[in-house]
Order: C-alpha cells, then structure tokens, then sequence
C-alpha cells in the first residue's frame, strides 16, 4: 500500500454584470472574485461584499451600538480599542445622525457598517461559473502517476464538457452552482454568508490491474457544518482593501468584506500491489488463533466429559522417578 | 514510529531588467514576481506573463472566435456569456479591425487577448533566482526538533552557497534552473507555459542513534506530469489585477495573466525508536506460521510416504471405547 | 481507527495606532496588516515592518556593503545582478552619500535599506489582537462530523471569551499574545523578526461514548525553533508592494518588508470504534508468542537437566525401520 502525492490547480471562468445605485453599473470577472489570486490546494469565489468606498485615515463616529452610543464625553474611554471597534476612541461624543451620537474614532472613515448582509447575494449569478481541477498523483513507491485530465479526453471536449455524477464523471470542469447542490446545500443560500466546500478526489488503484482502472472519483461536502439550531457564527467571510493614492499624495482605500465559498480541494487515494509481507502476518496470526482449538478441545475431553478419567491416562504419561526407581531395582 | 510536523518558509532572491516595446524599460524585483506575496507551504514564481493596461469598464468588440465573430446584431444575444467569454454580450456586432466584426460585451476593455504566450518566456531570467527554504521538523512522539540549516551552517556559508547534490547537499538555497534540472526538465521550456514543481524534503530518523545523523535529503519532482503526446490544457496560469483610480475617481486596472512555476515544498519523515511491541507482533506471527511445518510433515509422513501405515499407528493412540472394554472385561 | 477530515478558518481582530516621524499619525486595521487576505490553514499578522515609500523605476546607489562600495566605475560590472543585489548594475559609480560612493543600479529607486529592524516591533499593540478559529472535523468512516465552536457556546460568549487554559477551554477566540506565552515564548521579543507559531487541534474520539465525550484539546508550539547559539536566518518575513499610478500614468509604489507571526493551524486526530479484526490479529500473535515456552520447556528438560535420558526416552517414541522390523520377523 502507498499513499498519493498530489498536486491541485484550480481555475474559475464566468463573468456577470450588477448594477446597483451605489456602485452603479458593474463586470466582475475572474481578476474580481478570485481572491487571492491564486492558493494550492483551494479557490475562494467571492458571492457577496459589502464595499466600504473611499475611506481615508481620519476621526469618524463609531457605528451605533451597545458600547459606542453616549450621550456626553465622558461615555467615550480615551485610547479604547475594543475587539470588535474600527478604530481608537478619541474620547469625544460626536453625533451618528440626526437622532444618536456615538463615540469619535481614529479610523479608516468613513467606517464600515456590516450590520445588513445583501440579500439575495450580491455576486448570485457565481451559480453559473465553472472551476478547471487539474490534479496529478503520483505513488512514489510504484512510481506510478496519472491525471485527472484523462487520456481519452480532447480539448474540444475539455472547453464545453460540464461535471455530472451520470452523463461526465470525468470532466474536470465543475459548475459552482452543482458542486454546492450535489452536496445537498442550495447555493442561493450559502452565498449570502459564505461557506467551506470540499471536493474530494478519490483515486483508489489496484495497480495489479490495468493503469486505464485508475480512475479518479469526485464527490462534494460542505465542510462547515450547519446546524440548524445551533448557528453560532455562520458562513465564511474576510476583509481586505484595494489602496489608491490620490493628487496629493494622501491614501484612500476601498475596504471590501468579502463573504464567498472556499473550495478545497482534498485528494484522498492509496494504490495497493499484493505483498506477500502483511499477508503473511495476519495469516500468521489467523494460524495461532487455531490453536485455541486444540486446547479447548482438550479442556472439554480432560475435564468435562464423562469419561475423563479414561482419556486422561491415555493422555499423561506418568513418568515414575528416576531415583526411586533405580532403588526399587535394588531392593529387587 | 512517528510522522513528521514540520513548518516551512520559501523567500526568493533575484533581479532582472526587460525592455520591450509595449512596457518599455522595466525592473523585476521579489514584490514584483512572487505572488501572492506569501504562502504556507509553496511559492509560485512568475515567469511569463500577458499584460492588459489601462482596462476600464466599458463596452467593446469581443476577441474573434468561433462564437464571436458576427455579420450583424442578429448573431449576437444581448446578456449571453460563454464560459470563455470576456463580458456579458450587448447584442450588437460592432468592427472588431478593419476586416472582422464580433459582437460587443460589457467587460473590462479593451478585452485581453491571450492568444499567443510570449515565447521565449518573458522573465526568462528566472533560472537564476534563488529560493531560501526554511524548514523546521517535529516528531511529537519523541519531542525531537530540527531544522534545515544545520548546526554547522553559518551566516557566510548561507549567503554564498547554492544546493549541489555532490558538492553542498545541506544548502537550504536553490537556484530555479538547478531544481528544474534536477526534475528532468528543461527551465526555459517550463517557463513559457508554467508548470509545478515539487521540493520534496525527507527525514528519516533513526532517533536510536545520534541526532547528526537525522539529515534532510533533497529531491526534486515536476508535479504536472507532461505527457507529450496528450497535452491537453498543459502549464500552470492564473489571472490577477492591479487597480488605479484616476483623477475623475474612475478605476482603471493592469490585468496580468501570470504564468509561472510554482514550488510546492512537501516535506515527508518517519522517525522510529526501536519498539518491543510491533516487533513481538511480528516475531509471533512469525512463529505461527513455523506451526505449519508440523502439520506439512505430518501430512507428508502420514499421508504420502510409503509406509504411512506403520507411522499412523505409532502416531495415534486408538482408545477403545471404555464401556465396551468394561463389558469385554465382564466377559473373561 | 479513522483519521480526521477538517476544515479550519481563521479571522483576526483588533485595531491600533503608530505615530512615527516618516509615515505619521497611522491607523492599522485587520485589512492592513492580515496578508494576504486569506488562506486555507494559515494567517499571517504583520508585527513589524521596514517601509520603503514613493519607488518608481529609474537609476539609484546601491546600498553600501563589501561588494558594492566603489571608487571608480571599474569597480562596477555592467549588468551583473548578485543575488542579494536590489537592481542590475549600470556600471557607474555614483556618489551614495558625502563620504561614500557606490555602484548604481537601475532598480525601483530609492532602493529599500533593510540593515536595522525596528526594535520594538512597529505594531507591536499586535499583542492584544485575536483570532478566532472556526474549525470543522469530519470522520467519513464513521459519518461523524462536529466544530469547534461546541453547541453549548452562546453568540454572547462568544464575543467577549478569550480562550484560556483553564477558565475557557473551549472558547475558540485567542488573543495573540497568550498563544505565544502559552507556547513559552515572549511575543515583544517574537513580533520583531517574526515567527511561525503552530496552533494544534486535537480530536481524540472514543465514538464508543457519546458524541458530547469528543472535544477539541488547543495546545500552541513555536514552529520556527530558535537555537540561542545558532541563530542563522531567524524569524519570518517576505516582501510586498502597493502600486500606484500617478497623474503622468507613471507607476510608484510602496514596497513593505513584513515581518510577521504566521500562525499555522494544525488539526490532528484520530477517532475509534472498537474493532474485532486487530484485535484478533494481536491476541493471535500473542498466543503463538505462548508457544515458545513450550520450545523452552523441552529445551530445558531434555537438554539441561540432570535426568535428561530418561525424560527423553520418554518423550520420543523410537520408530524401528518397518522393512528391518520385517526381515527380523522373517529370521526369527
């Protein structure tokens, strides 16, 4: 037995247009979603954002909660930096809006405000993009590799061929909206916040047959669990920022919380040959435990039976001492 | 016997000048070539690339292709988009060049065109870059560490050596060309294209001897097999972008469609101490499997010799039936 | 015995302010010093960093050091590029300050001068920030799956909890600093040069039991060992740019050395049932290990003892050769 060595490459296709009021009319495309840009064994597929333009170092209002709402001064801790703050309290009381005043921050202002997810996702139409896998194992001990692109497969074919458990189980291209149903999950839903995907390549050989039985196995799991009743901190979601300079020199940034499925990419797979070595131990093992037999059985006739007495001198033989029966001549 | 916990960290080195028509003049640095910037147990290297400057989002003719080229607005569907397309159709067939018309999308303009991969490779000067390779192991069982850089490394020695399977076997720097090399490959030809090499570090520890004598052995693997006559989708690219936003605020973009070579660093081990315990597993099934020669003799000599009869009578002891001899007793 | 299939995301909080003479009054937030954005099992916090503003390609001195100090242009090779070099050399010597020349190089100029390290760490406030660690564990053999975040966890304690050895084993947020004192190291002294710290998950299950039996045991170890007398090539950094384009279409950019914490999370585990195969395979080798006494006992009796000859005599049943026992019966 061996185990594989692999390794993945992963590559999105698809573009889609939004159009909303605050960005306006926009294409998104693979340079867009696919951050970052490229990982080892995994792709993560932005869904949804919530985009936070034009942000500048500065002192803004806090977003309103628990903590943050005051009503003079002294309500703000100077220098406070809690864990879920988006910047350093300045110790002023500074109005939100019309109606609340929140505690100042030294932020990137004007700060994010991710209390509403976009629902439906803002990116949904991520449903019909496609994902190339190109996966190559190779058991170093039989020095065997292969391919998922397989060898029966042409370029024409590879450009239009779309995964399916019955019609393609060996495409290599997958649609994202498939991958997510074939696990059970809809993908509409897991957009909006995010979420693990595993696809698993099972390559299982029997190298003592023909290479061409290598075949690999696809199948889809969501990996971050969901239950239902206990949905403590959903989905899967990140920061990041896109940095400008402007005429003066000063920095802006466009900070962008980037909800999305990972993909990971898991290749499983041992290639047996038959080997005499372990074959042999366990019947080695199997022989041993036979011999329980003889002694059960001996057990059962020597102390059970009806008539053990009798096998019991057919069994021992009695061996009368050595010493006593040289004297015994003797004494003849 | 334990496996391996191990931690690595690959940080390139090298500088190289291009000087073409379309970018002019141009430096390439480490910032410049390596992305993303870090990785956990890999680094991709960029050796070629296809720049795409000043994209904006806008409106413009699709690259030509089968789907693509066009007569008038009735070969074209507004709001279609191909796996393969660039943006998301307008409907109406604008001139491509003075000869071709294609249809219009909403993409990034103007649309890249990646038909032809520059070759030579762009940063073809990539051979002589060099990799610094970190690697700390852990085998947990026995609490044992190590790292690459060996006791006897020193600052001067690091900073000048290159790895040389004879000459310097334990300098943790490698030079591109050299790894490639090793592999069985050509640089320059993987370069074009890209590719995945494999930076295999193992450990084999006998931790009943001295720990100098736990080394770590090099090897170097292409890990996207290349079968020259089925190479369907062959190299490694992916596509990246920088953004600008201009005076007016507008966001331009430079989309970069990276080929490159990426180093994937396995590091494999097993380190063993002598154990009584799978040793007596063994040695038991072993003795086991002595138990049959019992039996093979005995078969051969009570079955096959010929004088089988007088050996099975010697062997076996016939009990009478000790009712039966009771009652023959009664009878004398 | 089956070994775990997990998926692990990781999300770093916190928010702090530096105040330096070259880059001002400053506010750093999770998208600033989180690069890059997001990876499968991994996340790296900058806790310092050498900043290099405004590079733009062009013709510069070379840093001052053995090799490129220089008195005349004949000191300086034309288009020599060592590997520790900044830019490819023009072959001129140029003036680097008023008591030094040295080789100019056309490279992104001015060219980063890394000789000092900040000390202490620039964002050294990294201290206080946390991670959460969302972590999913799937056995597929046995269909279990459970996370990190136990059903027991409310969303409240979530957002206030600091894991904790001993008052909150369980609660999956960890504040920087700690894992580094939990792993016997001083974070200050860590956030300098950078580090690689592995966060270990253990999933030891007994699926005999109840699910609620199987939970995740946190355990931190600094991946990078640190020899206090071979300290060669300590720490972790890598370098990155921000680019930018000016009003000309010119392109800057700002090239960061970080140095940083990698935190590798590494998940282990193992879940069994009770199984009848090994360990029948281990009793079998054990009961013909009970075989060899037997051996031992002959041996002894027979070959050792002083009645040696008259146990042996009775031990072995001497076969006469059966066609001599035949022509004995015939001379009689």
């Amino acid at each position: 037995m061996d185990s594989v060595v692999s390794s993945v490459t992963a590559k999105a296709k698809g573009v889609t247009t939004t159009n909303t009021s605050k960005l306006g009319f926009r294409i998104w495309d693979v340079a867009d979603y696919v951050i970052p840009a490229q990982e080892e064994n995994s792709l993560f597929i932005m869904t949804n954002m919530i985009v936070t333009m034009n942000q500048t170092q500065g002192l803004c209002p806090e977003i309103p909660d628990k903590s943050t709402v005051c009503e003079s001064d002294a309500d703000c801790t100077t220098g406070s930096a809690g864990t879920h703050s988006n910047g350093v309290a300045t110790g002023r009381c500074v109005p939100f809006n019309e109606t609340m005043n929140t505690c100042e921050v030294a932020a990137w202002c004007p700060v994010e405000d991710d209390a509403q997810v976009p629902t439906p996702a803002f990116l949904k139409a991520a449903e019909n993009f496609t994902l190339l896998i190109k996966n190559n194992i190779w058991y170093p001990k039989f020095n065997f590799s292969k391919r998922n692109i397989l060898p029966n497969i042409t370029t024409a074919y590879l450009k239009t061929c779309i995964y399916d458990t019955k019609t393609d189980p060996f495409c290599p291209v997958f649609q994202l909206g498939k991958i997510v149903e074939n696990a059970g999950h809809s993908f509409q839903d897991m957009a909006v916040e995010g979420g693990i995907m595993g696809i698993q390549i099972k390559w299982d050989c029997n190298l003592d047959r023909a290479a061409s039985h290598c075949l690999p196995r696809y199948s889809f799991r969501r990996l971050d669990t969901r239950d239902v009743d206990h949905n403590v901190s959903p989905g899967y979601n990140f920061r990041f920022a896109k940095y400008y300079n402007d005429l003066t020199g000063a920095e802006h940034r466009t900070l962008i919380k980037a909800y999305g499925i990972r993909f990971d990419i898991v290749v499983f797979g041992k290639a047996g040959k038959f080997d005499i070595i372990p074959t042999m131990i366990n019947i080695g093992s199997g022989l041993a435990l036979l011999g329980v037999t003889t002694v059960l059985c001996d057990v059962i006739v020597l102390y059970c039976m009806k008539k053990r007495y009798y096998y019991r001198e057919k069994k021992y033989k009695y061996v009368e001492d050595y010493e006593q029966g040289l004297g015994s001549d003797r004494d003849q």
